[in-house]
């Protein structure tokens, strides 16, 4: 008798892989590139994932039915009984960052300063996109890069805005200001102008330290100024994600508020 | 020989519990209650942990050490070996968060129409309470009430801003109206003001709809007007965290700027 052999397959890479019927279904609409989405058999009638399978099928995706087993090697629970493998993310280089040029609007750069938090990494991947950002500049080490979670979190927004990734975010910094950009540090410094007075209509990066302890003693001298949002409560701080939201979307009230006539 | 039989311990209730360093570091900062702090008897030496053990001690907050195995009952994994018991959360009337007035400001509510990511209404708590809004309504049913998580994902706000929680969040809305509040619904239709354009300087309460599908018809037309954020990328949304932050600060921005000479 012979025993029975599976099939080898290729490990997984987990950094390129999108996970859940939201992350995935999210994927599907924003056009973004799936080489594979793998199904649980035991989902093939469920009403919301047949939805999905027939907008896969529409954009020729190729599709999967595996036992429960295969999600066992899945790392992430929250699964739902689908992922998609999508190709390695590619990252853009600082300078295409900086060249970017819209008509009529300056440029709008988010930059991250050692952010650990994938949820809040790609919450602000997914607002800077919302809001017409040229790009984010991440750090390439000691940071989250554009995984899994991150990608998740930034629901399918990871695909359309250039993510760059540097070795040094000071030197980064200093080559978006020679460049021209004003660079904006997020900070609740006694120093710091109020967002509200702060002039965003501009050449403008927005740095946004991490978690917790927030930007660098060095990162704070390199930045043109700082800014602060006003705490009018007993909490210290407000979420990286939180703070970031708002500081860019007030760019984009400014900027458009000027165009009024 | 007698067999040795560990003492009955009371049933954690998960719903009181603070779990994490960064979050139980957060609950004594801001001066919230604590029954009892259980710490893993491994982690005694761990420097960040000793401090906040000198912290609670200060506050007379019961300490105790336990073994690993009692951390196995706790259904939050990113515990890091620290929990603390809170005593039940304690929900305000709608009427009392009506009542509170500010000397100089107009009020501010935050009602969200069925959340269920606690993530979500824990981080739009800590927005709220950061921004010192008068209060979050939410309601008692199909959401996500002041659980550990939600208290987690608010650092410590939820003891310092009042929550409400209302059986019908249609009819809080008309009690809303009648005691003079304007009622903003965040809502991406064409009817809807641009976020920039509404006028946020009065009694005013920013309704947040849910993950997804955002606010019921009915709710809506509950509304005495809808306001959007412009959206510029390829994203259909916004988190509701981040729509509910960004608004938030528009009102606070409108707010100051009004002060202003």
């Amino acid at each position: 008798m012979r025993k029975f052999k599976p099939a080898k397959r290729p490990e997984l890479d987990f950094d390129d892989l999108v996970y859940g019927i939201h992350a995935v279904g999210e994927a599907l609409s924003a056009g973004e590139e799936l080489r594979i989405i793998h199904v649980a058999e035991d989902r093939k009638k469920d009403a919301v994932l047949r939805a999905l399978l027939a907008q896969a099928k529409e954009r020729n995706v190729r599709m999967r039915f595996e036992p429960r087993a295969f999600f066992e090697r899945v790392p992430f629970k929250a699964h739902q009984g689908i992922i998609a493998i999508a190709p390695p993310f590619e990252y853009a280089s600082l300078p295409e960052l900086i060249g970017r040029r819209r008509e009529g609007s300056p440029r709008l750069l988010v930059v991250l300063d050692h952010l650990t938090d994938p949820h809040n990494v790609g919450a602000i991947v997914r607002t800077a996109e919302a809001a017409g950002a040229d790009g984010v500049v991440m750090p390439s080490r000691r940071a989250a890069g554009v995984n899994a979670t991150v990608r998740k979190a930034a629901a399918g927004a990871a695909a359309h805005i250039p993510i760059a990734r540097v070795a040094n975010i000071a030197e980064a910094i200093r080559v978006m200001k020679r460049a021209g950009i004003w660079v904006a540090g997020a900070d609740a410094s006694d120093g710091a102008v109020d967002f509200a007075a702060a002039d965003f209509n501009r050449d403008l990066a927005l740095v946004i330290g991490a978690e917790g302890s927030g930007l660098s003693a060095l990162i704070k001298r390199e930045c043109d100024y700082l800014v602060r949002l006003p705490m009018r409560g007993k909490v210290a701080s407000l979420n990286a994600s939180v703070a970031a939201a708002i500081l860019i979307y007030e760019a984009l009230r400014q900027r458009e508020c000027s165009l009024r006539p």
